[in-house]
């Protein structure tokens, strides 16, 4: 579209906390490993709703989407990626806030074009607008390309995550 | 001490959330790499008040201590190890919480002796009994004693850490 076409039905990314309508599109994102899964066919369990409305009344708790087609039509746009993050208080780093990011979405026939990099910068920018002194998370050891994504935004990859089952 | 000696001043180690009271020797523990700081040494900056204040007040964030020698004379106890809980919500696991785990510190002067064991193990069981599906944590990549550690208590080490300071 050219720069001068006008304002009507620009497409724009937004990075927005999600409301609870958007909890069948991050579901399906988070079901959504190698395909697309389509938010119609999901039924919403009472123990998502329950956990999305903990989320959502939590102060240091966000779930985040990244969406597409926003215009000033009033289109409601298409979520295309998400990520979780939680904001940690602590005794260090002159008591500022860490931010600490899950579960990193993008929709599975949309990887590749740079929406990842988006979703994580408008993410980071926002954590150090809130006054957050780091950014963190863990990634599985065997994903190497995930690897080099975070290592281009800038992230220093310096631990080793260990979790424990309970 | 006899098994049958009576119940005075039986030394036990207790698990418990820190109190403002603590917050000198909690201070002092994470200001300890190599040697003991003595907390009676520390000036409590308003910075850290607030931050305790902060993570004291949140259901989702505890500052656990290791207190040493609390008997039921009411000795208060020394404070020998601390860590720092936030237990996250989540849309996997069945909305189950897990309990991320940072800033272990067991005392200089102590290290060895098992103390840290017995602080990790009881918060393990602390998170599972408050129904955590995982618990995780990060640890810098050249601290292999911290590693087999984690190893031994049953941690998988199977994620990389990244972080990017703000």
């Amino acid at each position: 579209m050219p720069a001068d076409s006008g304002p009507v039905h620009v497409t724009a990314l937004t990075l927005r906390p999600a409301t609870r309508a958007d909890l069948p599109a991050v579901l399906a994102l988070l079901a959504d490993e190698a395909r697309v899964v389509d938010p119609a066919t999901l039924v919403v369990d009472q123990v998502y709703e329950q956990a999305f409305a903990a989320i959502d009344v939590d102060p240091r708790n966000e779930i985040l989407v990244l969406v597409e087609g926003v215009d000033d039509q009033g289109d409601g746009g298409r979520v295309v990626g998400c990520l979780q993050v939680t904001y940690i208080p602590g005794l260090g780093k002159g008591g500022a806030e860490r931010a600490l990011i899950e579960a990193v979405r993008v929709r599975a026939d949309r990887r590749g074009g740079g929406l990842g990099q988006i979703l994580m910068e408008r993410t980071i920018e926002r954590a150090r607008t809130r006054g957050c002194a780091l950014v963190q998370l863990t990634s599985n050891k065997r994903r190497e390309d995930a690897h080099r994504f975070y290592g281009r935004l800038g992230f220093a990859r310096s631990h080793d995550g260990f979790k424990l089952a309970l």
